[in-house]
């Protein structure tokens, strides 16, 4: 119908969002329109500004307003741990830790051979530069433990030892405060060979 | 961190949105400007356009870009009937079917004392008005077979009966293509006392 066509036009619109199809499409576009219009203005600006304001940090690739995000232009950070995340939410949790003083790689991304993501699109050789520049001692891998994020660990690592660099990576384990008898079996296997 | 506001005000924006919580508002944020940057401008520019332009149907309160919606502006549709559903989709549905030339009223809600949403806010007093304007002759209650849409249809049913206007209910019954065993006892009950 030609009278609604704006109204298809951000149904169609809000299904370029993850996970939304059309149905849930839908329904925000008549929740917005009927009783959150500020919300979607909110929405409207916040796109605009984003786009319009967040890239890359020149030298970690997570998403920040200036050249250097704030932890890369942190003097007080110890430059001598680069510790490599999958994305700037496992960033934000290595954070939250409170245990990790050094600096960050985030790959945006992880290796998926399948959805065509490859070394390049997780800046390899960057972190092969980063990882050689006379400063850095220890590379420890934080990438996920899901056979991507794995995966990638595996590659970094091969490329990062050839260069004679000293990778690491978190160690598998039981979770804290979980009981054994709940912990998957590869879990407590690996936590088994680890042992200390 | 203040070099990652506008992402942050983004990832609140994009909670307006019901159903998202903070989980998915990061993956959809991390998602439009890693990966769709052109669909964060796309999604932006129609929230715009179609909080200024999709109003509602002087009529029959769908929405709209004019001030009479398509259907009702369309002549060769039967004046004498007319049928009250709940939302926009389930207005789209019944037209989908072919089986309906009459008008509707789309009530964009249905009554839900506890949410708030009284007879005033589902627009009881223009079904009123519309079923009092001398040319129709039945209203269909359409609303959704729940508890709320139920008791939506009764409080309609109940003013419209007081005022003489001849009220029917879409049928419950057996839907079309199932096959009993897998059929819930409520509807077999009811599709059974309304059997012709």
């Amino acid at each position: 119908m030609s009278d609604t066509g704006s109204l298809e036009a951000l149904i169609q619109a809000l299904r370029r969002l993850p996970g939304v199809g059309v149905k849930s499409a839908q329904r925000m576009a008549y929740h917005l329109l009927q009783h959150d219009r500020s919300g979607a203005q909110l929405l409207s600006h916040a796109l605009q500004q984003a786009v319009e304001r967040v890239g890359h940090c020149e030298r970690c690739h997570t998403f920040t307003e200036r050249a250097l995000c704030a932890i890369c232009s942190d003097e007080q950070r110890d430059a001598t741990r680069l510790c490599v995340v999958e994305t700037p939410a496992d960033q934000a949790a290595m954070e939250r830790t409170g245990a990790f003083r050094g600096l960050y790689f985030v790959l945006m991304g992880r290796l998926s051979p399948l959805d065509g993501v490859g070394p390049r699109d997780i800046g390899l050789q960057q972190v092969l530069a980063r990882a050689a520049d006379g400063t850095v001692q220890e590379v420890i891998l934080a990438t996920s433990f899901t056979a991507e994020g794995e995966a990638t660990a595996h590659a970094l690592s091969q490329a990062l030892q050839r260069r004679g660099v000293r990778v690491t990576r978190l160690a598998r384990g039981v979770p804290v405060g979980s009981e054994l008898e709940y912990v998957d079996l590869g879990t407590i296997a690996h936590a088994l060979a680890d042992r200390r």
